[in-house]
């Protein structure tokens, strides 16, 4: 049994890890720190949802204190307290799956362009490893500190990654729209993502400046083994999860729907939790709500030389919390699907 | 290893049962029966949500093969339907969780009433079981057949009946005011359920005519020891998923909150899907959604003399398949939360 | 053309105030006053919706200023602040429309108990009129001071007041359960109503407590020619606009649905915004989205001697703002569906 | 008094006229005609929306009767039907707007290839007009017939046109992501917008084909004076109404944001129904539901070369019937803005 400690429970990712761990068959929750002013409070209190279903009370983050309490904590915490927590924990032998975006970019000077901070913690960004076990898998079987992606992120690159690789599209090309659920935006209040600001419309924003652009220019740099500089737009829509990308790039020459479709099937075959459609058919976000599952499909439209992919996650749970469990597992030596094997709601 | 088949697949609460069976750690799934039509299609065919994570095809309903291969079968087919398929299930020794209206009530001549077919399995009404496992646990778990409630009454019946039972109420004054998602409504095409009818509105229906109201007559007669008559009036409500319940009715003499409170806290201590809200608190749908669970809280308004009772599951959790899975548990001698634990899903 | 101000126009009803009022054939919006710090801005900066659709500013309320600039103000404020501006502009003869909740109840014990504030305008309450049009038409033609009623108390008492005047119904046996869409709750910033909060989900809340219960009880009381109390209890459900009420009473000895019928359409057989539906015919929420209309059914349940009674209006509508606008039109001697006699938006 | 005639009253643009129309200062709406079946039904029972807001019944269509009656028809039929009523109408001297696809295309070949169906009134093309008034005024004042344009070619095109008109972008590296209501699918029967099949879902359709793709690219292929290509992308979107298209395209040599919003507002200075947003704002859907209004912001993003623009409008709205009202307004010698002045309903 892996112990298992969140820190950083009260927003909705933290949420949807105790729900995860709760009834993660090998792994036991035995820590869930916050704020000082929770310590004390019964969980079932704070999210009336798990009442009946975690004894646990919140505790102080006591980082002193967690040693020989926990193997691995997953920090559920904003950018910028990722890094001020993860060193120390690693220090006490404890591994770290980290959600905020601390760890997730190579270089520093492109975190403090885009974030806005000084780097507090960049020793670390060498050994941090970007955690898509897609494509990282044996990285994260060995790292101490895995940095989570970002919820588009790992929506933009799981599709893209190997369609770059096999140079089956112009990476100079590469526009990105993404369309997100409001959870996405995290639980503090904000008067932008009140129900009636929300609902029954849909607004682009960020467009040229939204942090997660250098994180998928990153990977996909990596894949194409040359900078990569995408287009990518974020959208709000009235839905609580859920992500839909839609990227466009023109494909090299030659290249048709079912060469794409080959080189997806061929990287993703064996992954549990990847799912290429068959031609013709493109995934909707309802089939991995509430799951850890990526699906894909795409269209090469020979008229315009162009390639349109699809594809959703939940940005909860491929996006965020069910993938940091994956790269506990995996980093625990669990077996990978353990604890979040549901198949997505549907309904 | 418990050995379970699912009749009728394609709709919600079919969807529903796959989903929480596949996970199922001590129940195998190894028939999922539909139309002929459907015969030897993938379930990840049709359900794309399940692409990767259900091997199984469709198969057509032969209850003759069935025997040897299954020891019990949910039926997740429309009223009428259930009782053409359970008798012969029956016989050949398998168990039978019907979620159809078909056994449900006791006396076949409300059933014809309400259902306006008539009875042509009524000699299997008597040893059927309601199968609400909080009131009628003993007798599910020596049933071959249990009757899983419908959506409504189980709502409905679970906070009021230690209420009527205890005395507390008067029960010719009792008004049952429920709210449901559009899940509920099944999935066969119907203009009036299509997504731009019922966005952004609501509406009432059934009034005086609802067929769960005969359904919860016959559970608080039997609390109340005498026959009682509620006025139910049930809404639509643009949400998929999801029931809340508000029921209204006189306090008997000197009955106040907290006396309402220990009777349900009494009733139900030991439930592992009931939750009663401390005074002051009252529960919301988001609390159990994608769960077993049903949360209930309550006031008495000692002005007017008269108690508040709100209640809320999930139409596809406790209000029906995953309360079959519950059933189904206990009448398997399996432990009766296995499979079905996951909290509610918050957001 | 008669000239009007808002005064408080940053809300949602200050918003439905601007779109009404650009409109309206025989009214010029002169004025559009909230707090200090926007004077100046333009209010299609503020509202992008209305950019070129409206050249006005905001300015800073100041009283002083506005005798001679407008006849009628309508104040879209929140409680305790309409007490504060109304005195003093009708000082300078311009007639008020108010709908914050300061002078909606005529006894001021009962104010100050449910609002938990001391009313600094006692003296107004006496000639204050309350803002039901179908009912208090002649004295609203004759004020100076209207109290726009709140959103749900003329969801209500519109229904049930001619039930309770002709004595069709136990005036003690009162039931109202209300359903509202959030933009009821105002637009100011709190979790509770935060998309990820509220979709999917529902909830009772205000059990016994809440502030229109009173509003509801004086209007039924002066039908009843006797003091009534109800039991009322609201609910928020995922939608932007839309009240929908559902009220239970015993009828009278012999008091069946075609009685009762009868009753409301005898006394709105001429109401420009009312509408009764036929028997067996209940109405929808979208039926009256982004109107002034309100619409009504009923059924009597002759087996339990009650009548159902489902009303719907748009919380910003007849609501609201619409009904503020229909209040203005009658106190200053203009048609009275003059700029509000758009139908419902249907979808 | 205009004398205004709706063909094929039963479907959401059909309503939406009936709103319209039945406000409309200076047309009188005196034919509603639809299905024989339908005749002598009055609107207000099949629209209970209307109620008491239009007296009229619903009439078989029948063209000899109406020379006399009407000035001018608004067909809201599917296409195939538009063609099949239009021809009698003109010869008996009666304008028509048509909202079916079937007039939009001026190669015929196209439309036959698109909509599958032969098209049988070709002689007709060439004297309809493209019903986008802020591009083809002049034209429209004089036409007899003009096709009103699709929901998404309007949005993807209004912001374009003077962008490729100004070979401020490069045409061939054109993308139109779209999103839409579900509304835009009109009111048939169909299970894929069942509102659980949809509701907190999205997803792409008709890659590659669908039938807006040459809509868009007949016009700003005239833009351009050279045929245009374009690669479109329609997505679902579990709103009611509204459209939001994201357009992409690589910018010629040393064009910025300030250069393309010049354009923008330089061609639509003087449109009552176009707003340009500033530099670094984007429209929201909200902004222009219920209304005739299309808003439109975007920005050049220079590190990557590309120009992305966002607009939205009302499918229902600029994107059908509103539009439709607009065009009658120019061919009858109306004011413009004439019934459909209403700003955005915010929420």
């Amino acid at each position: 049994m892996v112990r298992v400690g969140i820190v950083g429970a009260l927003g909705y990712t933290g949420h949807e890890l105790l729900r995860v761990l709760i009834g993660h068959p090998q792994a036991k929750l035995t820590v869930v720190a916050d704020l000082p002013r929770f310590a004390g409070t019964p969980v079932g209190e704070v999210f009336p949802s798990l009442r009946g279903r975690c004894d646990l009370a919140l505790s102080e983050l006591a980082v002193g204190d967690l040693a020989g309490k926990i193997d691995v904590a997953i920090l559920a915490l904003p950018h910028k307290e990722g890094m001020t927590v993860a060193p120390s924990l690693l220090e006490k032998g404890i591994k770290v799956v980290d959600l905020s975006a601390d760890y997730r970019l190579k270089d520093r000077a492109i975190y403090e362009e885009y974030y806005k901070e000084t780097h507090t913690s960049p020793d670390l960004l060498k050994s941090a490893v970007y955690g898509l076990p897609e494509i990282y898998r044996e990285d994260i079987r060995r790292a101490s500190l895995v940095a989570n992606p970002g919820c588009y992120p790992g929506s933009a690159i799981l599709p893209l990654y190997p369609l770059v690789k096999e140079r089956l599209i112009e990476v100079d090309s590469i526009v990105v729209d993404s369309k997100s659920g409001v959870s996405g935006a995290g639980r503090g209040t904000n008067p932008a993502f009140m129900f009636a600001e929300v609902n029954e419309s849909m607004k682009a924003y960020g467009i040229g400046t939204h942090r997660h652009t250098p994180e998928i220019e990153q990977e996909l740099s990596r894949a194409a083994g040359r900078p990569v500089r995408v287009t990518f737009v974020p959208h709000l829509i009235p839905i609580t999860r859920g992500i839909l990308t839609t990227a466009y790039a023109n494909v090299s020459a030659g290249v048709n729907t079912a060469r794409c479709l080959n080189a997806l099937n061929a990287y993703y075959a064996k992954e549990p939790f990847v799912t290429v459609c068959k031609q013709g058919e493109y995934p909707e976000v309802r089939h991995v709500r509430y799951s850890n599952c990526c699906h894909m499909g795409l269209r090469v439209n020979e008229r315009e030389g162009r390639v349109v992919v699809v594809s959703v996650v939940d940005n909860l749970g491929k996006g965020a919390s069910w993938n940091a469990v994956q790269n506990m597992n995996i980093m625990c030596g669990l077996p990978e699907t353990s604890g979040i094997a549901a198949p997505g709601a549907f309904v």
